[in-house]
């Protein structure tokens, strides 16, 4: 019973990352006025309108349930199943006309991540995971690749000012352990890591809808996602993130995150 | 006369990038063997073949031009027209499964840069420039955008580590003056300013195979390509490149990369 309830609600997620993809792909690439938040990250149309979009087809299907967007806050956060949503992940990339924003969309039951979404609208692909089943890529099941020591380990991360303070330290630490690092993701280099391409993304000062979908995508690969000490992420984690193709990868980028 | 010729030239250039890209999208996501040059910079299979092809393709069809590609050397460097290749701009992207990867293919007529082709095989995107004509993207004219100040443009640039030394202060001095700034852009980003979605890209420690082929592009749209003192970009450039929207916004980038 758990497991048909599980598909209906992907399907239902896949088909809000359709709906996305009609907003986002019609406003890529077109001239746009661009806001500035308080937090100084850009804002556009593109981002709410898709977010009001989504917000509308959840509220209409699942009245009942709760609800925690990047751009129009939260609602019903009581409640058992909640939704957790980034209508445009990489929003920078987005305005400057790279192809590499996402859309992402988490269902939450209870703190548990059971539903996650990771989608590419203008590359055309999406990684879709549900908790307890193998994770898919273009609806084929994918796997992260087998990499167990840093040495071997190619790292990406969205961009170096994620990291403050002591964190690009520790960063900088691991990044001289590993094979290989590259800036300028977003949400893309997780998906990389679940279907094998890559084997570490190292992230800070992220938000609960960039991350709480990644779960299921990384999981269901064979992968580890955690915050920096090891930690399970939720709504409540400190924004740090350290996923990782194999166990053995994200005990050893753990030691060295966390070495003295 | 001179106008055919180019315009037959062309069309061999954009059937060089056809060929190229059955090489490269047939190696991208498969699982390949990486070797690391002198330079540590990694290069597989895929370059080699995809430049073995292209000198092929040009020794045949045209004995007497000179050569110079990334991985096997020069020859005929005397020669009034000289073929620069790069076979795969973004090779750590390629090997990560990143589609932002490209090839470069320039022909030089002395010393000038007449043609220019950035073509990005896995977004099936194509900037071609030819001297004296509109840049194309897509088989479409193509134009920069039109930006002259520093603190509305967007800045991008392929890696930190590209500037080294002094370079990086000069680069942060820019940096704190524009928009925005995004890391990861491979030759892509040129192409990008040549459609006008950003404003300048900003990189250092280059090869000629990696710029000659940006010069016809980017003039083509309007915009304006230098190293950073404002020179032209040649064969003995210092592979310093600047390349802005307008020629108003090089000259105050240019301003705050030589400031004291």
């Amino acid at each position: 019973v758990n497991n048909d309830l599980n598909t209906d609600l992907t399907t239902f997620a896949t088909e809000l990352a359709d709906a996305a993809r009609t907003v986002t792909l019609r406003y890529f690439r077109r001239p746009l006025d661009i806001e500035h938040k308080t937090d100084t990250s850009p804002v556009t149309i593109a981002d709410r309108e898709t977010e009001q979009l989504l917000r509308q087809r959840i509220l209409q299907r699942f009245p009942e349930h709760g609800l925690y967007g990047e751009e129009y806050g939260q609602h019903g956060l009581e409640q058992r199943h909640r939704w957790v949503i980034d209508p445009i992940d990489g929003t920078k990339s987005f305005i400057c006309g790279v192809p590499t924003f996402g859309t992402l969309i988490a269902l939450l039951d209870g703190s548990e991540s059971i539903i996650g979404v990771i989608d590419m609208p203008a590359l055309d692909e999406r990684w879709v995971g549900t908790a307890g089943q193998p994770t898919r890529f273009n609806g084929e099941p994918c796997r992260t690749r087998d990499c167990s020591g840093l040495a071997d380990a190619a790292l990406f991360a969205t961009a170096p000012e994620m990291f403050q303070g002591e964190d690009a330290q520790r960063f900088q630490r691991l990044v001289r352990r590993v094979r290989l690092r590259r800036f300028g993701g977003d949400c893309h280099a997780y998906g990389l890591l679940a279907a094998g391409f890559i084997d570490l993304v190292v992230e800070a000062d992220l938000k609960p809808y960039d991350f709480m979908a990644l779960i299921p995508v990384i999981r269901g690969a064979g992968g580890v996602i955690s915050d920096w000490r090891g930690q399970p992420l939720g709504l409540g984690s400190d924004g740090r993130v350290l996923a990782a193709a194999t166990p053995e990868l994200h005990e050893r980028a753990l030691v060295v995150l966390n070495a003295d």
